[in-house]
């Protein structure tokens, strides 16, 4: 299960469901709450993440606020490596580091603990989130892990809405793998 | 590790942090993101959480936003079943039962999807958190869950401030478990 046939990730993409019209109108909301209560989906998708990533030598998942934890620390404890949570601005209660990012219209901010990788210096993180869109939040942590003294060594996505190109934000930053593309 | 002995207990307490004052003045915050971190700690809770739920012949996990989710999907990861979020208002996609709850001062609301469960009739769920201090949004979760025709046959928290007793909200609606207590 390191690649996913055709079959089975048209099975994962079918368990999702569209929402049009959230969270506002003119969007199509990819709800995954629908492949997260299908054990056999959610399964499929664990196990091939386990196993792809089994041999990265990782030392930490970091997820992205909060569909990312649930991902992430999902395959940090099926790896039994430590979990580190990336969060919106003031939900950490220790001393953060943050990074602005842009939005459609206006700034929002995401926060890591400054010391979220235990002073392991070159630190082996994996940055995970349910859904690559524009890109911004996903560079913005990205950042995050850099300057939190450890290596992204690949960001992880179970949907890409290629359409939107975000992965051209992370080129410099990191490897990028998603699952499911959406163009 | 069905049951753990008082020195992993303690392993696991010394593991969390304490912050003064966050994220209001007078209140000593639980934090759990340094037991996270800690491949050791995380994976000896998550452990101890497999051996002691995979007897339980749970179809579902359903996490409290946000750090339910941490642990909720990384347990029914473990155990291969499904995991369904618990969110706070306004948050899921699809058609919502929602339950609110009293806070200190006002009130706050919590929900979740109509299908959580599949339409499994009497599907048996395990409700987790990361810690219960007064009881009410464990409780507003327990009865969505019986809301949506599933059977909440335990409440699971890592942390039980026991002082403010939040467990006697729970005692009629669902059987409790709690790791560490702290009096």
């Amino acid at each position: 299960m390191k690649t996913l046939t055709n079959d089975q990730k048209k099975f994962l993409l079918d368990s999702i469901r569209d929402i049009p019209d959230f969270p506002k109108p003119g969007i199509l909301f990819k709800d995954i709450t629908t492949l997260l209560n299908n054990a056999e989906a959610f399964s499929l998708l664990m196990n091939h993440l386990e196993e792809r990533y089994k041999e990265f030598n990782l030392d930490f998942i970091a997820g992205i606020e909060s569909r990312g934890f649930i991902f992430g620390s999902a395959l940090a404890a099926k790896l039994g490596i430590g979990f580190v949570p990336i969060r919106k601005k003031n939900k950490l209660p220790f001393t953060t580091i943050s990074e602005k990012y842009a939005l459609e219209y206006g700034v929002d901010e995401v926060e890591i603990h400054i010391d979220a990788f235990r002073e392991k210096k070159g630190a082996r993180v994996l940055l995970i989130d349910d859904l690559i869109a524009t890109g911004g939040t996903a560079e913005a942590a990205a950042k995050l892990i850099k300057a939190a003294n450890a290596e992204c060594v690949e960001a992880c996505f179970i949907i890409n809405l290629t359409f939107l190109d975000g992965r051209k934000k992370l080129d410099e930053l990191t490897s990028v793998y998603s699952i499911l593309e959406i163009a």
